[in-house]
């Protein structure tokens, strides 16, 4: 399906001909994935009365795409005996997510229902943090004892994977304590003779996590060494579950919104409920937002009150006054550029602190290059409309300075930032822009000054 | 191995002392994840000391996970045939990327010296686009034909998949023309009576992406429906080729590099070889940082000219001027973080243009809300500060009407880009500073002169 838009007016009418059992076909033919976007863009009343139409199967699949909000606001919805098996069809981990994203009291009735030994390993992962392993984590791992042959390895597979719904990757060699000893890859397992001992051909050196372990810490690993699923273990070295590939590809997203947000000013991690600053309440969004600014108007006064002190100076040549916000506007930009490069590099590990000198070097050198073009431009250009041609070499000299500093700022903060063990990207778009606007027109007006007296 | 610079320190005593089989035995003990992390920090001699020193599997499965620049100079640095055997014993997708880096006569040189049949399926990856599919798929694919028992399929797998170094997710079932007709998965295969067709077990609604569909198109893809490997077809639905999920990653962080890089004014797809702007030329990340500085330079040279006709505003009240880098900081400020959410929410799906209007409202009501905030404060602090009024309550207001506007164009501005079938990251960052200057400013200044003319 390539356009959900069409499917969209195709579902609308289905609904609007009163042609149920047509539409009920419909919606079972299309691949889960498609049903969660129609339904994130269908109003509450069409989302329930098209999910009441899905056979149970499929059902129990899109609650496992839809966002968060929608899984409890439809399980919700629905009738308590039909959300509960649902919620006893989803994995492991998802159905942890469900139960953990309602109410207290909702959560302890679901949990009441589902069957007991699903209801107290869901318990179990309750307890995680969700930000850490054990919060991501499925328990349902594929294990074979270690000193299995591969034939008998291969019939436990056939029988596990069919028993429960469990994700098939790797295959882990533990002990009886369930200490995590070995990896087989399925590919290794399907190729090696039958009689070998699975001690034999496992891979003893485990990549793996601990339940405790943070969210951003495990994607490190992941993309690091591209493994498809992580083993999961506790601080005996007990297997707990494993972490998938599809389950980091949420926290990279997050992760990444988290840092693009941080670095324009908006705090990502305000400690409430209510944590996402697009959908959530207005007053969140209002808390995310203001703390930069307020720490940016602080900044600012500081720059009107340096500026107030040129009073003299806006009276002896009005136009200086102009040329400010180009000053202030194309230093904050180049600076941006800067400090959005370290930050980035920094994220996918290109830049290290080791190797910040480099980049120092290297953008101030290129901060000066396009100082001086744009400090040439700007002269060119003030002295032609002004007629000034001292005015003109102000401004210009003032931008290649402002520019070079704006560069130099843009790429020490962020190093600075991480050596002081702080988020390279914490406000690095507010304070850059205040700090430029401080430097810049104190360096502009100090040469403004000096010009006007030695005339 | 948690901490690379120690084991960078080991390294290096080790080279210094002269224990040769020592540090062979050591650096061969490593996961080729943490031997390519320590390669890129080690100078161009140390590197080559290092790998020359593992063994060849060891060296090939280095070489798949450093970056592209470092294969090219690695291999260039070693004995020809070694490299051409190193080549042999990438997965066919990473031999196409390392050829396809080097300058075209060494590439010939190399693909001469490969195995006949490795060359040939080399050169066909070649002449695709590498942003595509078809530049990122690894041709070599699990096939089985869709009217095999199941018995029979298991036994072909054992027998494909220890002879060719291939990935196993799915299995894909085609006819004698190799048509794909349907997937199965590895745990429907081992888990479903071995006397049973292929074509009763597969699954015929086959998600898959067209060889040249690009890279971009085909991360949404992987992220909507959570694979780890989609079939790559071509125009008659041929199966080419599988992409799997770690070369989605790849694909998933450098776009996620452009839309941040986008964000701030940097070009990213300037169209030559030297694409890395933070790696590359620095005549090359001139290139790249000039053109939307340029924009910024006419746009605030038009702030400049209408501020300089107030110029007997700033004679009669100088104070004024100072009071301009603030209006326009916080203007820029709060108007960059409704474009960066507003981008972001468009990027991870979040915010459709159909959806637009709610964010449009919303961040107008957030804006204003702030607003109110912020120019109750300015005022306030303006009025103690010079005690002067009516000066407080101007600049108070304008802040209000400054902040809110400049949410409202940071919100629109995307979603506009977008309509227009834009990239909605496309110099955001710059444009919304300028029109925030231009518009703000104007603001300012019109409230200014009016109270002006009215005493």
């Amino acid at each position: 399906m390539q356009n959900v838009e069409n499917t969209i007016d195709r579902i609308k009418e289905l609904m609007d001909s009163d042609t149920e059992q047509q539409l009920r076909d419909e919606l079972n033919t299309y691949h889960e994935a498609d049903l969660a976007d129609i339904f994130q863009q269908l109003s509450p009343e069409e989302r329930l009365a098209c999910f009441t139409k899905l056979d149970e199967e499929k059902a129990a699949d899109v609650i496992e795409y839809l966002p968060p909000q929608l899984q409890v606001e439809i399980l919700g919805d629905i009738d308590e005996s039909l959300a509960s098996r649902l919620i006893s069809k989803l994995p492991h981990d998802d159905a942890a997510d469900v139960l953990g994203d309602m109410e207290e009291d909702e959560t302890e009735t679901y949990l009441e229902k589902l069957p007991e030994k699903f209801s107290s390993e869901i318990r179990e992962l309750l307890t995680y943090n969700e930000d850490t392993a054990g919060g991501i984590m499925n328990p349902l791992v594929l294990t074979v004892a270690y000193n299995m042959s591969v034939k008998d390895a291969i019939d436990t597979i056939r029988i596990k994977a069919e028993k429960e719904n469990m994700d098939l990757y790797y295959v882990y060699a533990v002990d009886k304590h369930s200490h995590l000893l070995g990896v087989v890859s399925l590919r290794t397992l399907l190729t090696s003779p039958v009689n070998l001992s699975i001690a034999d051909i496992m891979s003893r050196d485990v990549v793996k996590v601990h339940v405790d372990d943070y969210q951003g810490h495990i994607a490190d690993i992941f993309m690091k060494y591209q493994f498809n699923a992580l083993p999961v273990v506790d601080l005996y070295d007990h297997l707990k579950g494993i972490v998938t590939w599809d389950d980091v590809q949420d926290i990279v997203e997050e992760e990444t919104t988290d840092e693009i947000l941080t670095s324009s000013g908006i705090v990502t991690d305000l400690g409430d409920d209510d944590d996402d600053v697009l959908t959530g309440s207005i007053g969140h969004a209002i808390k995310a937002r203001t703390p930069w600014l307020l720490i940016t108007l602080i900044g600012e006064f500081l720059a009107v009150s340096i500026t107030s002190k040129y009073d003299q100076t806006f009276t002896a040549l009005p136009v200086i006054a102009a040329f400010m916000p180009l000053l202030a506007g194309l230093g904050g930009n180049i600076g941006t550029q800067s400090i959005t490069l370290m930050v980035r590099g920094m994220s996918t590990g290109q830049i290290t602190l080791k190797s910040g000198w480099h980049y120092i070097w290297r953008e101030t050198v290129t901060g000066l290059s396009i100082g001086c073009i744009f400090g040439l431009l700007v002269s060119l250009v003030t002295w032609g409309w002004q007629h000034h041609a001292e005015l003109g070499l102000i401004v210009g000299l003032a931008m290649t300075l402002n520019m070079t500093i704006a560069t130099m700022i843009g790429t020490c903060t962020p190093l600075i930032l991480k050596k002081l063990k702080f988020d390279p990207a914490v406000a690095s778009g507010p304070v850059i822009a205040t700090t430029i606007d401080v430097i810049g027109l104190a360096v502009y007006l100090t040469l403004v000054t000096w010009y006007l007296i030695s005339i």
